[in-house]
């Protein structure tokens, strides 16, 4: 089986020297740990708990910057879109275009984005259970599109938290298509400090850990240098610090959990 | 205190004269209870649960059809809209603009559905707690719209259901704004038969009883002459026989309380 | 229909003069507003969050004042019990035993109970379904003794929340036998403060409404004196000032529901 | 660190012949994959979901095979108490007490527990936090007895479905108390079959692996010859040919786990 993808970057695009930043970081330590890299970047934040929360670059520069990310540093790039429109402008430019949780039902937004040709990553939406991800999937697969990732942020459990119920993944799995775990969203606290979003960053770690043990393709987690100063998702942003020690931990479980035995179960 | 406004319709804008027959039944239904009615009906079902699910007639034939019913009966008319350009065209017609429960954290749709100084009813995601909404209602009002409606459609409870915390409506109305109670929706149960949406509408009118006593200011609840055999929603909505009696007892529910005493919470 | 039950008394029995004084409030109350009422006191606190929080009384003690608070107001008494020595003894004195949510599915606990003879109101775990209560009920039932109240509590949604589902009430009145709402625990945050419980007895009193308008058959609310320095539950218990109004609104609703209409589902 | 340890055996003793079975199975298997080995077995199921689930073999036959075990095959036993005077028979012959979920909040059964001075093995009830368990912990320690262990077997997540939180590990590991996951117990679907409840053994060595990836110190997961005949918890125990493997795989993870690296949070 093939390794890990290791799918990170900052939650927002805050400039060309920013990202230029994280991305080489973020390429030294996964080729050093010999994972697969994913350069992850949003050109804006459509969906804030509150007005006040910071937007973001915009998508003329947003993709300007993801497209030199990609030349500078060889590595596959990835955004999220917010409607039809954007979906066809972006595909343009990145490799992988993300659905957002909370779309994840919108009929026409699946079925463009599948229509680009792109590889299609969506989030199970948190009011979805895992099994309904297979109708998510049908919508782009309709297109003719089957490069298709299916991607865990957590499903909502009580108010303003996640939780994040690894039955999910062999679930999906089912489907055929790579099941992608995010971490670091996992571990939001949704509208849990009034304006904004919690979230425990400690805790992303383990999950990922987890899911990788369980059998997860693919690992998400948004990392950054400064988070607890970012402009979003601070409280479940990883410190760059963390990424070395992390990766070779996911690593070594990677390896594990590919190469399980058969004949008991997921 | 005013008597609570019923706003019901079909799930779908079937035909023009499909959408005739129920608003004329429901509007001689309203009349004769004294209730005030506005007609909501759906020209397209943009997030069904998988692809197969009908769609609907369409924006233009819809909104035409919307526009026949308020000439004919003299009833405010309500739509949901999946995306912007779609608001600004329907605010042209309808009085009420309604946000989709998926879509109660798109920033850019809200800011576009207060610009057109429709009233705005705007449901509380299911992923969110009912504190959440005073951020949604924030950015509608940040366009100097002040005429929104906060309406509760159940929240997230495990998998392919869906739970009404009641103490949501006094929490939602500390806003400010009128709490609607979307009663059939609420008994949903999404994605609960593998292909589409079931749900359970004996316990609609029992839970619509319990949000006027809890002290709401509207109900919605969809309604159909063959609920059975409706395009989307139909295990859910009201067959039109049961009207009458449902509504004469959530009038005489609605005046106990909204003459409730003073001096004891909500 | 019979018009709905008051159960109600202090969550502690903590004196013999206490518990008159509250006894003498509710029992006044409730003859001016005309509606049955039964006393509750516990005698002991089983199950605190923490070690340190006040136990009550004991048994002995706890089990005369109730029946002296019987002699002298007339009125039924209720208590919780614990173990299956305890019911023996308690239903040698109290009117209605009554089964703690967390011990709902202790078979040797109902069948103890229910061979005693005396009414047993058994509360919903927080971890059942409404559904479930059926083979709770049949458990007692098979003791010959038909007399059961089934009570809804809360129902855990999330960490240290509950949430009312009113769906139940009219699922576990299927099984034919009364039920209650019981509005303090309901509005419970359980180890919200860390070493013992929360709670916002603000809501309680909506919930309650909305019980009666769905059609419950009693209502339980806990009520003090001075609720804010009670031993235990003090944030969800009611002010006895808040009780007249309370019970004034909650007999107004409660005649629209027993006397509502047929033909439209609960 | 030390390796994982496993708890392991039928969910009844069904009779002394078929622990032995069992045992000796389980003994041979964990010896040779170099694992811990800790005997479970109940003899009373004292909360089946209905009156007609099998109760068990009885404490004293039950007591007796359990010591008779422990001599033949010289490993720790374990079974679960459901009253005082049970606590003090069994702490005779076991060598861990373990308390029922249901039963987590129950003081004066903590209390007994502790005093008997054997090993604990609290479950975290379904209602519960993983943070409330340290007032559980610290009820159990009021006894001068240290020797505490906190086992996650789910949370409640909407009706009849338990969720595995992984969050809830590191949570509860910072008691300083060593936390065993319950894997076959954590996907249970209470009363998910009316009058019994169901399950889905596939996800219960997935969710082993995860939780020696977060750094579980132990792994709980009930094992039968016949799964589907057995007399309780058939559809989620583990069948006697998974074991091999199954241990072979978690031996794997457990080590990667128990040498992580230091410096990124859990």
């Amino acid at each position: 089986a093939l390794p890990f993808v290791f799918i990170s970057g900052p939650c927002q695009i805050e400039s060309r020297e920013h990202a230029f930043k994280i991305a080489s970081f973020l390429k030294a330590a996964t080729d050093k740990a010999g994972i697969p890299f994913i350069f992850k970047g949003s050109y804006d934040k459509a969906n804030r708990t509150s007005l006040s929360g910071q937007r973001g670059i915009g998508i003329d520069e947003g993709l300007k910057v993801l497209g030199e990310v990609r030349d500078e540093f060889g590595c596959p790039v990835l955004t999220d879109i917010h409607d039809i429109e954007q979906t066809r402008i972006a595909a343009k430019v990145v490799d992988i275009i993300q659905i957002p949780a909370f779309l994840s039902r919108q009929t026409d937004l699946l079925l463009a984005a599948g229509e680009t040709g792109a590889v299609i990553n969506v989030k199970k939406g948190q009011f979805l259970a895992p099994w309904d991800m297979a109708n998510v999937a049908s919508k782009i697969a309709s297109t003719s599109n089957e490069n298709i990732l299916l991607c865990d942020r957590g499903t909502s459990f009580g108010y303003n938290t996640l939780v994040s119920d690894f039955r999910g993944l062999p679930i999906m799995s089912q489907t055929g298509y790579p099941v992608v775990f995010d971490a670091t969203h996992s571990v939001q606290e949704p509208g849990g400090r009034g304006g904004s979003s919690g979230g425990k960053r400690d805790y992303a770690t383990a999950l990922a850990r987890a899911a990788l043990a369980v059998g997860a393709a693919a690992i998400f987690a948004e990392a950054h240098d400064d988070p607890d100063n970012a402009p979003s998702d601070g409280p479940n942003m990883l410190p760059l610090e963390w990424v070395e020690p992390f990766l070779a931990d996911l690593k070594a479980i990677d390896e594990v959990a590919k190469s399980r035995k058969t004949g008991y179960g997921f």
